[in-house]
């Protein structure tokens, strides 16, 4: 007789680069997203949600990596129906490009400018690394259908104000504005035009690196190139000296603090992209300054570059100051959170029609991380009360003690596994860092009592006590069920 | 010279059977989903969120419907590693299959019982039709790891709560309880033993259908089969008239109210498996009804089939029993909010071990349905106060208005359109649905005044006033600047 072959296990795994999310750190990224939701409210942005899948010509190739404009999306084709071939669908990437198809789609029927928010997960194909994923939040604004620096000026106060809201304080964080239009009129006065693509985007990756490589390696990838501790060579723009020394000055002026200004406008001469970009941010310094959102807040600085390469005018990022350690235990600046700007083109793709738009794309993740180091997270601290099972025919009676409980707002449970080994249902108290174990055997109920066990106390107590100590603690005590809600909360109060 | 050949431009719509969600929509269905959140989580239940992705393998083909146990999912295949083919990965179907997977996967780090909730989008690869979407929102809730019936109960009455806490008032609800054992127990008495599975899908799917077609519809489709109105011919499980009877009064017991497990008794007799099945129901009733949630609430019905094939012990269904209007404005139930059940055998699949479990799932957009039938839907019923702009180059003192509003908690925002039709900016408070808006020209910034236009008077009065009461209505008013949050707070609160 032939054996039957049995169909192997499958594998319980997340697929490579995906990952799962449980209690605190669901609870404390969803009371970060609220309070943001709340800010952005409050500034009349309304809530979209889009649809997680698109076709993949709706997507576009946008991806905000001017290093990796090819990086892939997770796409599938549709069956076919009858000689058809089915539409490719993909997961969004971002959630700018949903945007500008959302806009075009029912641009009849939404108020003209849109401000909308969105949060929520978008998918990317790459090579998962650590601490790298392929499904991560992102939380974004954004106003479309104005033109108006007003809209840029508001979008970075409410991203200050948003930042304040989590909990970042004022002095940890600073938004650093620029404006393409300068960069560009910089780039046009180093005698590179708009179709010098290839150097431009060698130029645009130097400045972005100033902070990592310094004036001295930013310079080295202007000219002939830069060859980085490991030895590895980076071919730099190969401009001669007088057009590098003009992108220097620019470089440099970001540390000019207020001078910058005028070195960008002495730079710049009359060229006339370059004035343009520094009347724009002229207005929106005024604009920040006149609503009390001082240099000590939002602060013009041409070292801002921003990789994406949809950005027409202003572009921000959301730095924050403090110092964390690395992981080699040196203290470094944390770095940026947020980052966005104006792009006027990519509505244009769907109507023909230039749309203006401006936004700003919250780091989800970093923003948690910083919260996190600076032990400002929302964490829902502890599990639920346990009230335990002594006699497994009483379970009504436990099951009463948990609601009493609830009905006073407290979090409690029944413990539902095996109640047969009673030091099992201390572990699993523990492991659910439960503040609060309740016990009633058959003796305490004849005799209308609880006991209450303090675990937090219990714990503290295990760590440091001397014995004498540990007699005099209470770390458990009686009282009459009837004063079960009431003693519970002095100990939750403690 | 040949013509540069220009690419088409995309389509701006989403992919077929997908949609966007806009503004009150988002935000009701995240009150609702925060509500039902707040309750699970009082009775200790911990958030999971899971991956989107997740590999096909882990999946596994458990779609919850026995009409389509093949029905797709949107699947696609990584890339190769070298001579490695890639894996297939698939968007998630439900948000069961994933607690399996996560379950087994962190088994070790995980407390026994694990009480977890989850709520997000899930996706079908399923033709789409009208109110037939490929992406929607599931909301659930399930304690894995606990063969106990308590968990059972503690699930229906969580379910109230949460019924109740979203405004579902007592009596507009009742959560029926059945058990898979009963039935069970009635199909092997009526001769059809667990591997007579073609008959048995056919006379589950006939139960099932009770309430569509009648008993007497059921009747037919356990002998030769029926004809429905439309002349279409539906096979039968052709069952003798004595087989048939057993299950008729199986059926028939729903009906009988406080009757229903003495008429299930007889049927049963000294069938093993349907009398451990009525002695769980009868525990869950007793639980239940000691917590004080009786048969107005929660109540054993025998007609409770659900398709789901993996359900192993109790399965349940909340029904709202208040009429709406169907299509054809004829009165009819509302019906079923949400379904669950025990089904001991899904982790079992990657790990070898039975791990008992039972969970509830809410559809989330039947619930909203309903809240919005009932009146009962957190709208959020107000756009912006629109402060409107006069003034071009005084825009700071516009968004100096907005702030202050702000500061005081009400939601405003400038208009950052083009400003020079004074009438498209009334437009656009109107369709921002806009309570207020606040207009300042030059006169009135030397005078130190604004004026407070009162948009849903206005709406009002346009509607409903005589000529007379159109003089005498306030709709429009001067105030002092300073004065400005208190007089719009005055009008929102009229």
């Amino acid at each position: 007789m032939a054996k039957t072959k049995k169909t192997p296990r499958p594998k319980a795994d997340t697929p490579k680069g995906f990952r799962d999310y449980f209690g605190a750190d669901v609870e404390s990224r969803k009371a970060m997203l609220d309070r943001i939701a709340k800010v952005y409210h409050l500034y009349g942005f309304e809530a979209l949600e889009s649809s997680a899948v698109e076709t993949v010509e709706a997507l576009g190739s946008f991806l905000p990596d001017v290093d990796r404009p090819n990086a892939g999306v997770f796409a599938w084709q549709e069956d076919a129906e009858g000689e058809k071939p089915g539409d490719w669908l993909a997961l969004r990437y971002d959630l700018t490009a949903p945007l500008a198809r959302v806009f075009a789609q029912h641009r009849n029927d939404l108020p003209t400018p849109y401000r909308r928010y969105a949060m929520g997960p978008v998918w990317r194909n790459e090579k998962p690394g650590p601490g790298r994923f392929r499904q991560f939040y992102q939380c974004d604004a954004d106003t479309v259908g104005t033109a108006s620096v007003a809209a840029d000026a508001e979008i970075c106060m409410m991203l200050a104000d948003a930042l304040e809201a989590v909990g970042i304080e004022r002095g940890d964080y600073v938004i650093r504005v620029n404006n393409r239009k300068v960069l560009n009129g910089v780039l046009e006065v180093a005698g590179l035009p708009e179709d010098a693509q290839h150097e431009r985007g060698i130029v645009l990756r130097a400045i972005d690196k100033l902070d990592r490589l310094g004036p001295e390696g930013v310079r080295a990838l202007l000219g002939e190139g830069r060859k980085d501790d490991s030895g590895d060579f980076t071919e730099g723009a190969g401009l001669p000296e007088a057009q590098a020394s003009v992108i220097m000055g620019f470089v440099e002026a970001g540390s000019a603090g207020d001078h910058a200004m005028g070195i960008l406008m002495n730079l710049i001469g009359d060229n006339a992209t370059g004035n343009e970009g520094i009347t724009e941010l002229r207005q929106i310094a005024d604009l920040c300054v006149a609503q009390g959102y001082g240099p000590d807040r939002i602060v013009i600085d041409p070292s801002v570059v921003r990789g994406l390469g949809y950005y027409t005018g202003p572009v921000f990022e959301a730095e924050l100051t403090f110092e964390i350690e690395d992981e080699k235990g040196r203290p470094r600046q944390f770095g940026s959170v947020a980052g966005g700007g104006r792009y006027d083109d990519l509505v244009k793709r769907f109507t023909g029609q230039a749309v203006p738009a401006v936004g700003v794309s919250i780091g989800v993740d970093r923003l948690l991380a910083a919260l996190d180091a600076k032990g400002r997270l929302d964490k829902a601290a502890t599990g639920p009360v346990v009230v335990t099972v002594m006699d497994r025919d009483r379970m009504g009676d436990y099951q009463q003690m948990a609601n009493k409980l609830r009905a006073a707002g407290i979090r409690a449970e029944v413990y539902l596994g095996n109640p047969k080994n009673f030091g099992n249902q201390l572990k699993y108290a523990d492991k659910r860092q439960s503040p609060v174990a309740i016990i009633q055997g058959s003796d305490e109920a004849e005799r209308g009592v609880v006991q209450i066990k303090d675990l937090i106390l219990g714990a503290e107590i295990a760590e440091t006590a001397s014995v004498e100590e540990w007699k005099e603690q209470k770390q458990q005590f009686e009282c009459p069920l009837d004063e079960l809600v009431e003693k519970v909360r002095e100990v939750l109060n403690r």
